[in-house]
């Protein structure tokens, strides 16, 4: 598939190196290529800056919102209070019938930590999304646990869960799909239904940040555990 | 321990039979005693009324709210929605420095299916109780399961989570001590803090009531994995 990244951060810098690897096209938005081109600051969990990871991928190209192309699929990788704006930015005739694979989280840190969502429980970022971009096709997934685990759900031992939120079932094919290449299988993907049941993942990230603070670290992730 | 339950519906009957046979000394707080003694209904899940429950139950006294006496344990086991008044009812002075275990979520109805929560993100619950009861020890727990599964965790195979939230560590110590005597193991508890963490616990509702729909039943339980 013909994919972008949206966000250059270290989720967008994870998820395009392994899409990328698995053999898709990718390219990378953000917002100011120039000024994201100089970031030598080095990431807390990767060692690893912008630049470094630039140049041990230079087959990604980095590009203004504005100048990413028509894409088969869009990973939304910004912070949750930066995508409309972000997606937006790379015009909304381009998305059209194409997917928006939403990973973002509505996390509001203006009332101090840990911080709380800017939106949920009636609503949430992927209605958002969906609702400013009606001619394309959310689908919400990935946003409920650390971005290497996304990448490669070994890092975490036996069975556990991913989810999925969205009204195309078609789109929901492809993502799902796309997981199962990334290392997802079949029983560890749960589609909860329609794009409205992304509250409920989404708003699994205030218990998430909290065990993040009793276990010490985020590798773990949520597990259903059936009878 | 003396221990009150306080609500009459399935949740209260099923964990004061529980508590009961595990030798501790147990009432049941309703409403209204007679209008309670006369429900016949039979209750979807259990195929059992309140008046089938009460014969089956004889030792457990049923009193009206203002008639619950001290207690060492409160099992708040009444609708969110009715729970501050519910305890009200009963006296500030009787759980002065007592447990108040709340088990209970601030599900609302009112804007249709599948329901929301009343309070949520910036508060929760929990912490509404404790701030109406601030001389008693909330102890936030078991609210993320159905109450089957609370008071007989083995219905789920395998390693399962039940969450405790809490500003007294001695109150938890007495909840994590009833929660091994009910049969949790050591591992699947996770202490997750002060009481404003029960904001995550009961923000797992939305994503809950999803997956019993397309689970199609609600013997399925929230599990941690970890690396």
């Amino acid at each position: 598939m013909k994919i972008a990244v949206i966000g250059s951060g270290m989720v967008g810098q994870t998820i395009a190196s392994k899409l990328h690897a698995l053999g898709h096209e990718l390219s990378m938005g953000t917002r100011d290529v120039i000024e994201t081109g100089k970031r030598t600051n080095k990431n807390q969990m990767t060692g690893q800056s912008f630049v470094d990871w630039k140049t041990a991928n230079p087959e990604i190209e980095l590009m203004n919102f504005k100048d990413i192309q028509i894409n088969d699929l869009y990973v939304n990788a910004t912070n949750g209070g930066a995508s409309i704006e972000a997606l937006n930015s790379i015009g909304k005739e381009k998305m059209k019938g194409k997917i928006i694979l939403d990973i973002a989280n509505p996390l509001d840190f203006s009332k101090g930590m840990p911080p709380s969502l800017s939106v949920c429980n009636t609503d949430s970022l992927a209605e958002q999304i969906q609702n400013a971009f009606p001619e394309s096709h959310v689908v919400k997934s990935l946003n409920t646990m650390n971005c290497f685990i996304m990448m490669n759900p070994s890092i975490v031992p036996g069975e556990h869960n991913v989810f999925m939120s969205g009204n195309n079932d078609e789109a929901k094919k492809h993502v799902s799909n796309l997981l199962k290449e990334i290392g997802w299988i079949d029983s560890m993907i749960i589609d909860l239904g329609d794009i409205t049941t992304a509250r409920g993942t989404e708003m699994l990230l205030p218990i998430w940040l909290r065990l993040w603070g009793v276990i010490g670290n985020p590798n773990f992730n949520f597990h259903i555990a059936k009878k």
